[in-house]
């Protein structure tokens, strides 16, 4: 069993963002897993999505059911296995689990207020120099490997284009070059209906006591369609109704409301949109979907991804999954042929799961077997 | 040019709906176009779907921006042809565009309340029904033809089923025999940012003088990314920045704001967001999308579509569109394969058009063509 602790590096020089403005004296929270080798040459970090933090594998010593979001992949002899690798998860900029974000004071309020609204738009390439950062702290120069699902791959393959010399290995898993306008769509629905919330207060609800859990819940909802194919829901709820104990004779019927739960489905959604939007903070959501939105390395390039990716010097593996229809696997497809239009080293496996989106985080069996080949692979680089 | 004019049907009588409610003293709303022949046999019922009314072809008179919905399908000389056919538009109960629905007078108010969240729920069924009536006033027993489109083709399925004698032939287009699990999810979010706005009032905003209109808003959002498919979507839009006169030179970098419109998709959804909750009427909104989730012959079959359209005696034709992914050519493909097996005479066009779901209201050449080569047999068939 491997026990996590959260940790947290403090920095007070300004990170220059960019949008052009910086941010100074904030916190990075991070976890590491394994053992630092002595050449320091088996460092892997992992990079999370939109809803996630630096708590990765393990679970905390008193708690436990407090498994990290991405346990089953990482830990002693799993597919990145922490008797070999040492693993680093950190939480970005800007989240509302532990590193320095909108709920947390601004350095330049003189009474301590939150930053709120106020608090930078960042972007993957600036979370991406601030987890370089946290590696030159922590005495990292080259990592073994960089690892990422969804906008965690995104990262991934950032850290290949920004710092090149400093990646052995980038693993991008479930991603895209850039988001499409039907991607963006769902993700401005979702603004829309948290900005748009009464109790949003243009983003400075703290001080006004209230939180926007109606527009996070929407919010949630449309996520969590966008996270399952279409079959998994259909095999997992299907046209079930809603049935409770007390309605179990009443449930084979249906009982013609507008408002009330008729689909178990609705009562699916309903749920993740509550659980959501007691714990999650809505300027992160904003923050970090706006994130997604302007990832596009290719448009300084004129939209070629092949010249974009040029830079990178790591050897990579992509992986897609068949259902995921957020980001399908021909996006995975365009990062593999630019790549190889740059003669790079690519692994690709495209892994027919039913799970959609979602699939990243789950544990096939053909998913994992070539995430554990690809690092035995590099561990036997490395020499550990 | 084809003039259109709106008439009224009042129905004393009350209309046992499936709920085992019932709606009295109601109006439906509906238009005709061409002539009714000698023996009454070139009716063809044009049933509509979620945005939409009895006005289906033609402008009126004093307004020429006023083109019906399905116009370019509808008319002298066109697919389905005015000067041989007498085509009838009729607008649902529940909707808000004429005929009764939650914002007309309850008429067991002593003081002229309106139904607001009173108003019964109504399923397909209970259309085709208050249709059937319609015909029994107009004095049509038998239809040339019902058509419809999404859920008009769900009306045009329910009348095969129903009134089995009185359609001669069915055209259902981008349908499908129930909702999947991931269609009632979409269903279900618009419907809850419209509840959970706080001026929905429990339905009955119209006595506070209010409007849910931020639910409204992002309901309409989240039609309009299913209405699409992904393809159009990039094609119309992609990742294009918002650009404005004022805005010209600095349209071409990203101004980094997670409140302001950055992309031109994020324009164009808020425009039709705002657009939609001018005119549409919350409850309507629910009322048609709960009509939406609970249609399914099926389900009083032990799930067997087969059984379900034994009944049905007309003759189909299905219509899908490749890139729809709302309802899915699949979707389609049940209907004809439980129609077969039944025996039924079953035409089937797939029709690859990048529309997505919207492709129904679109005047694709080879779509039009089947439907006019379709009702030009029937013309045959029924002599005009």
């Amino acid at each position: 069993m491997l026990i996590a602790s959260s940790q947290s590096m403090h920095f007070e020089a300004p990170l220059p963002l960019q949008s052009g403005a910086s941010i100074r004296a904030y916190e990075l929270a991070f976890e590491t897993y394994g053992t630092l080798n002595g050449d320091r040459s088996n460092a892997v970090l992992i990079c999370h999505a939109l809803n996630a933090s630096h708590h990765v594998a393990g679970v905390y010593a008193d708690q436990p059911q407090s498994a990290g979001w991405w346990d089953s992949m990482i830990g002693p002899g799993k597919p990145v296995d922490t008797n070999r690798f040492f693993v680093i998860g950190v939480n970005n900029l800007g989240s509302c689990f532990g590193s320095t974000g909108p709920m947390h004071a601004h350095p330049d309020s003189a009474d301590g207020q939150v930053y709120g609204a106020d608090f930078p738009v960042v972007t993957v390439e600036d979370w991406v120099d601030a987890q370089a950062r946290l590696l030159d702290r922590l005495g990292i120069q080259t990592l073994a490997a960089v690892m990422g699902g969804s906008l965690g791959g995104m990262q991934a393959l950032a850290w290949t284009l920004q710092y090149p010399a400093r990646v052995r290995r980038a693993v991008v898993v479930a991603s895209a070059p850039n988001l499409t306008a039907e991607n963006i769509a769902f993700n401005e629905v979702a603004r829309r209906a948290i900005v748009t919330d009464p109790d949003f207060h243009g983003g400075h609800f703290y001080r006004h006591g209230t939180v926007p859990k109606r527009g996070l819940r929407i919010a949630r909802m449309i996520g969590h369609i966008t996270y399952l194919s279409d079959d998994v829901m259909n095999a997992k709820f299907g046209r079930q109704l809603r049935s409770t104990v007390q309605e179990a004779a009443a449930s084979s019927d249906y009982r013609y409301s507008t408002q009330e739960v008729e689909f178990q489905i609705e009562s699916y959604l309903r749920y993740q949109g509550d659980k959501f939007a007691d714990y999650f903070d809505a300027n992160t959501y904003l923050l970090i979907t706006r994130a997604l939105d302007y990832f596009d390395p290719a448009r300084r390039f004129g939209g070629s991804l092949t010249a974009a990716l040029a830079p990178a010097r790591s050897k990579f593996l992509l992986v897609s999954f068949v259902t995921d229809w957020r980001f399908a696997p021909a996006r995975s497809r365009e990062i593999v042929k630019a790549l190889l239009d740059n003669q790079r080293d690519v692994s690709y496996a495209e892994i027919d799961a039913p799970h959609g989106h979602d699939a990243f985080l789950l544990d096939d069996k053909r998913y994992h077997s070539v995430v554990r080949s690809y690092f035995a692979s590099l561990a036997a680089e490395v020499g550990v």
